[in-house]
């Protein structure tokens, strides 16, 4: 938010910011009440950011997403749509999919205990033995329904039954990175992490540096941790970019470019790292020469589950020596990554004190003011603090 | 229920049958507050399935019998007579006994802690250094005794003080199996299985077949699924039998018979598979060659321990060729039940789903709507759909 | 309290104590928001035993103490006062050490996270690019103070803002074991470990002798359990005295004395056994030769944490042959300690029984009564039976 430069108001911030910016409470952290109020009123209302199209790319292809207590199938249909379904049978609520990943043996989705057969877009096809008639009707016995938001390649999915609008939900994003040629770029390598904090630690982490000189003094080299300037300050996208000092070429070991710029990235993006988080499960941070993104998905009020992609171009992802040279972005990385587990986990466990109500956040921190009001405006809670 | 062929009120069901049958509303297995209940109203009140008479046959032979959160020790006195105690000293509430199974040393039950003693009905012998008188009498202190119920060479027991009439609740078997001599027949074989699901799910599973086709491709062999018939349609036993195939002669690998038939077993019992379920937790299944039976342990809403065990003559259990023959059974058996176990799990996973609120039975499964409605009777929830 | 000889009221006793004395209720054992109140008004409001100095013997070392869910730091300036602070940086939140033990680098304690320090007093030095001014004042931000009593080189703690004057609390002991020289003594041995127990059971298990004829067949051997005089029996110091049977020269596993007397231990006291608990989570027991103690930390409703010490003096320590005789004492006290935490464990388990609600103590218990009372009184449940 950058008081020092900028007023607030200007930039479509329509909330009075507090002369002192408190912390969200810690009851945030530790009540299993408000922890339920999050999976009802976010994770089972927002759009969450499921996989990646290249993920269900052939028809037939599903995966299984947990959010929450919920499993929800994501499939290709063999139309080539992209379908979402819960995973739970309509006769006896039986959870149809076990696996993470597989590919249907059919056009249709059986369910193992009974047999109930539907086809892929979630009509129900077959229920064994069943008559239709006056008592029962197929069409009443639908796959309950997930809504589907496609963007930049990535699968977002909806549980709620009136969702609000995708394209307004992520508006700030829609155009932003078209140089980058998102849709085209593919898994180029995956980091996988289970931490033991609270969802809400990790997008905070992610959206201040007042904590780099200390915390990452390798990035801090890189990216002077002063020169952060967040452009997107309200609403579902939060986040802005970092300035890679002179001479440094990418966010790499070495400080060397991890390869070539994506497709038509040019001018000062060339020497930009972003860093926008999508409310509340994508972390998204496009750099010069790849794209990382973490998936966040939250296992429990103080775990997560914590999935950190690489996309590359594909001729790149062909190229051995390419993707040789490419390992020292993901080395760099999964070291920076560990930094900020080590200090988020701590934040959680400080955050047991019942003599801690709540801190106070500086200057440097103050998106996360923002933040936190997204957390209390998606839970109703405008006057939590 | 086999709605085709009779009416409901002619068997003796005096409740109204809905059109469509729904299922048990989801709560009933994902509410905390409502697995307490049951462990109240069901497992601390109706009469639990506990072990074989062979078990403790010798007198001061002991078994310690987990329900819910109470432990129970269930012995034979010096005189031959049974007793059940709760597994709790009167002087300050220790747990008495810590091993599965023993043989107390001499004809009394000692607390570790401070050696109070009782004899083996459960009357406190000594209290060492407590003076009888006013203020203290042995008699106030007898250990908190269990009722027993005996049949068939079962051991029941039943926590209440008051509990309903033994013989009024398993009526129905009462002199049904006599062909079968269950009272001599002792434990050949014991498999023992612990499922992450409700302990409901199991009884159900139990009681339809409508899921073998798909989950049993060899049980459907041997056995026609829709050759179903129940008898015992309501209260605390359910049950009927299935036919087996012709050229058929028993639940084997092969098809062929485990063993000569038991007894007196002769005419179409030569040829029925019976299953009977005694509420909450005897699944008993007597086959023209063995008798069959699962001892189910609730050790949470979502957890049970589950003992199968398999009875026969005893002339058979020293006969080693014969015992050879008919590991076919148990192998049949064991298959067959980790195939129910696998949907039982997925079965206790979906219902985890809030969006799904129940489901609705098919005609083939008309008895676990029977079911249902014991387990609703027995907490006073009535109108619980 | 010794009923037969003595009357409760010359002893200071000023309740009344009924004839017939009732053990706790089980809900003591069970409820799980009881225990939350003992967090709160008995582990985060009463004196709790830490460490002893000799742990933080030089300035900069430190040690984190759990309390329930709070975690203390306590540590030595350089001006070699000690200091105790809750264990959580007032930014936003963080733990700010995460080991059991260390040394400070500096003369600061610096906050993993942003970089906030504080120096060993917990006065915040530097809060990064924080300017202070109208909005921020580093005096508002001292870490939370934790308050520090020192008595016979043990490290008391207090989290509570007001606490209950040290010396009021321990009053029963100060000048009481001057002989031992206890705050010259220094760690010998020490022996860890986890029970599966409420913490309440194994204050109860140190002070009553009912138990040892049948639970410590040696330690009886030496010291007849007949023998117990208490003379604190009331209030937070609670406890007494055991006798050296003739011959017997100490609590080893032949009974021979560990080693020489310490220090000035003389006349009665070179046959006597102390045992006395400091409520809630110390129990000392001065023998003639050497010094136990048992640090309890309460780490759930049914777990604790618990660390036996032996204290001798640095001299014998020093002694090569001294120690290895004195190996037979550690030997006597581990195996005793097992002895007991065996019926501990027992005793929480039989609790678990709904059926148990409280029972009654012998006479040879009712120092228990008065420990129960300090309890409840603590809670403020006077009328809790």
């Amino acid at each position: 938010m950058n008081r020092e430069s900028d007023h607030y108001k200007k930039r479509g911030v329509d909330y009075e910011v507090p002369p002192f910016m408190p912390t969200l409470p810690r009851k945030y952290y530790q009540s299993e009440s408000i922890y339920q109020e999050e999976l009802e009123k976010i994770f089972y209302r927002r759009w969450i950011m499921a996989c990646r199209e290249e993920e269900i790319a052939e028809p037939r292809q599903y995966l299984t997403i947990p959010v929450g207590d919920e499993s929800v199938i994501v499939t290709r249909g063999d139309d080539g749509r992209i379908y979402g379904h819960f995973n739970v049978c309509r006769h006896r609520g039986t959870r149809i999919c076990d696996k993470e990943r597989g590919r249907f043996e059919s056009d249709s989705i059986k369910c193992p205990y009974h047999a109930w057969r539907y086809d892929l877009s979630g009509a129900l096809q077959v229920a064994p033995l069943m008559k239709e008639g006056a008592g029962f009707q197929k069409s009443d016995f639908h796959l309950f329904p997930v809504h589907i938001g496609l963007w930049g390649g990535f699968v977002f999915i909806n549980l709620s039954e009136e969702p609000v609008l995708f394209e307004e939900e992520l508006a700030p994003l829609i155009g932003k990175f078209e140089a980058w040629g998102l849709q085209n770029l593919r898994i180029a390598h995956e980091l996988n992490y289970t931490l033991n904090c609270n969802w809400k630690i990790i997008l905070q982490n992610y959206q201040e540096c007042y904590h780099c000189p200390g915390v990452h003094p390798l990035l801090s080299k890189w990216t002077p941790f002063r020169g952060a300037v967040h452009d997107c300050i309200k609403g579902a996208v939060i986040g802005g970019h970092m300035e890679l000092r002179d001479q440094v070429g990418g966010m790499t070991m070495d400080g060397g470019p991890a390869g070539p710029p994506l497709c038509n990235v040019t001018g000062d993006d060339l020497k930009r790292v972003h860093y926008y988080s999508v409310f509340p499960n994508l972390l998204l941070s496009p750099h010069p020469d790849f794209v990382l993104y973490h998936r966040i998905r939250s296992e429990g009020i103080n775990r997560i589950r914590n999935d950190c992609f690489f996309l590359l171009h594909p001729d790149s992802i062909r190229d051995a020596e390419r993707m040789d040279r490419f390992q020292s972005a993901v080395k760099f990385w999964d070291m920076t990554n560990r930094e900020d587990w080590k200090v988020c986990e701590q934040m959680q466990l400080g955050l047991k004190s019942r003599r801690f109500k709540h801190g106070r956040y500086s200057e440097q921190e103050d998106i996360l003011y923002a933040l936190d009001r997204e957390v209390l405006t998606a839970l109703g809670h405008e006057d939590g603090y």
